[in-house]
């Protein structure tokens, strides 16, 4: 299947679509979100999710609230001041809707107000129409979605320059198509390695608790044809030891200005796994995601997440004693240490990664 | 709850009882196992599992058969060889039929095999009596169980050696009272301990893709009031890197000359990551474990299991999509090099291990 058959934010005859993937991976359907309010509930429910796909869609979302909002008002062709700011007031209702769909996503109350800007920018300008600024929030809304799709591609190339034909790819989590609105991030290189004939053999983590390499990781590696093997999280040693993998591939939640990254919970054990075995360690980090302000990992703070994900989530009955204690962080720091190298949409960076990060993002 | 209460195998009043482990952690009820065909069953549907366990169940089992056999034949009083033979051979087809619950358990042919021989052994004695042969036979049982029990007991003082109060100590699978006679192997000291104001504050991986940890280490830890703490296996690297942990212990399936061993897989995650964080990592062996023909662990041969135990087991709907292809092997091995000690019920054994494995094993 075509990379543009996964991807989860589809936008079609001015039409915004979802892959469902809380349906994932028994059921891939595609919903239309057809106003905000669908769009706030997908959101919600995590049919939509992944930083840069979410905020795709949220870009999409401004402007149908706007298309609609023109329509329905019939104020396509006017410049009327009180009637151009009355739209501008409607489109600031709809961002604040939309960003309380998830308030801790930060890409979605960034993209609700890179088009919030754009229509205010414009509207300043004497004698535009709105439907003009209609228009202008389309484009927008598609810049937002290509400059997310042109990261990911560099990101896959970047990646491929340092994998070779055939090689065993260990993967953790879901740092793939499914949460971008392009190739995705780690699993950017594989995706464009299959459609290259590179014949990749990858293993991926199923990444307890809430599953997202057996859900998620699997499905849209088997959807592109790559040979993907799935194993619990424990087997990576044996599945290394073995020899089987040749590069290990991640992505990055937060990466600070020495280059520790957090990431999924276990990817930190993969790092010190794949050193001891000799094995290059290769984090993917959109520049978006590198913070410089954050000294190092350990003024990273980790988020703690119910216990009950562990032992009853996806089970029909609780798989531990009742009372049982439990601790269930979500992401944990990899050292920068353990990092091969850092893969960016601008260049792959190596060590010493407090030098190389600044000078990746401008900053000598 | 004291220990005796919760070890899996209880003879009381010339009854035998198991506790029913497929009903871990709802439920834990003791049932009687009143005939070999009960226990068979019991056996085979995992409601009695763990080498030494199975071995002792199994003795008793030889023992029921007898007296119940004795009884129905009203033949306590015979001396009569022809009778007495045909008792020995009624034995040996319950052997044969027990050893059939379960082919692959050593310690269930073994404590078998051990039971037929005292009745062959005695059954040569001119004059002996069935009912003389019975008596022995609850006597043979009774040393299987209490041998196996001693056993624990030196496994938990010497492990506690190792230990000092108020440790973090981090476990994976179950190697515990739940699988013995006794304390369990590598949970053994945390038992003693605790019995001993220890306050030990115990991490349980939760061990997938079966969930010994989840469903049974947590159980009996908490039952015999060890703090524990549940955690996924891909968890381990954050906990050991936080402090939280002081030790590693773990059992061991089978253990070969030069040290390296056998155990659940993910065992050898833990073992690299032990190390790299200088954490001390504990093997515990019982010397019935130890296979001085076996060279190294290169030579032990990892059993694999269905991947649907990754996917579909325990969920109520398959969590990876149709066709996926899966590697689960039940095993990995831990290489000696990163072992910090074994632990056996004759004492703690350093490196080097092809050393020191054969002074302990007798064998200079």
């Amino acid at each position: 299947m075509a990379i543009e058959d996964i991807i989860p934010v589809r936008f079609q005859d001015d039409k915004l679509f979802l892959l469902d993937q809380t349906e994932l991976p028994a059921h891939d359907e595609f919903h239309e979100a057809g106003s905000i309010e669908e769009l706030w509930y997908a959101i919600k429910m995590l049919a939509v999710r992944g930083a840069p796909a979410i905020g795709v869609a949220a870009g999409y979302g401004m402007y149908i609230k706007a298309r609609d909002y023109v329509k329905k008002e019939n104020i396509s062709d006017e410049a009327e001041p009180a009637v151009v700011k009355s739209f501008i007031t409607t489109l600031e209702e709809a961002k604040a809707y939309l960003d309380s769909s998830r308030p801790t996503a930060v890409n979605l109350s960034w993209a609700t107000a890179e088009m919030l800007e754009a229509a205010k920018k414009a509207g300043e300008n004497t004698g535009v129409t709105c439907g003009q600024i209609v228009d202008l929030l389309r484009e927008t809304a598609e810049n937002i979605r290509k400059t997310d799709y042109d990261s990911c591609f560099a990101l896959a190339e970047n990646g491929l320059s340092l994998l070779k034909p055939r090689m065993g790819i260990l993967t953790h989590c879901n740092a793939g198509i499914l949460a971008t609105a392009g190739y995705g991030t780690a699993l950017a290189p594989l995706h464009l390695g299959q459609e290259r004939g590179y014949g990749f053999k990858v293993y991926a983590d199923e990444t307890r608790p809430l599953l997202q390499g057996a859900r998620l990781t699997a499905w849209e590696l088997m959807k592109s044809g790559v040979d993907v093997t799935l194993i619990c999280d424990n087997m990576s040693s044996l599945v290394m030891k073995k020899g089987l993998v040749d590069a290990v591939v991640v992505g990055c939640d937060r990466m600070a200005a020495n280059g520790d990254g957090a990431n999924k919970i276990g990817t930190s054990a993969l790092a010190v796994l794949a050193k001891e075995y000799g094995i290059p360690f290769y984090m993917f980090v959109p520049t978006s995601t590198i913070d410089l302000n954050t000294p190092s990992g350990d003024e990273i703070v980790i988020e703690e997440r119910e216990g009950s994900e562990i032992y009853k989530k996806w089970y029909s009955r609780p798989m531990a004693p009742a009372g049982v204690k439990t601790f269930n962080p979500a992401f944990d720091v990899t050292d920068h240490k353990y990092i091969t190298a850092v893969v960016t949409e601008k260049g792959v960076i190596r060590p010493p990664y407090d030098v190389s990060l600044r000078e990746i993002m401008g900053e000598k």
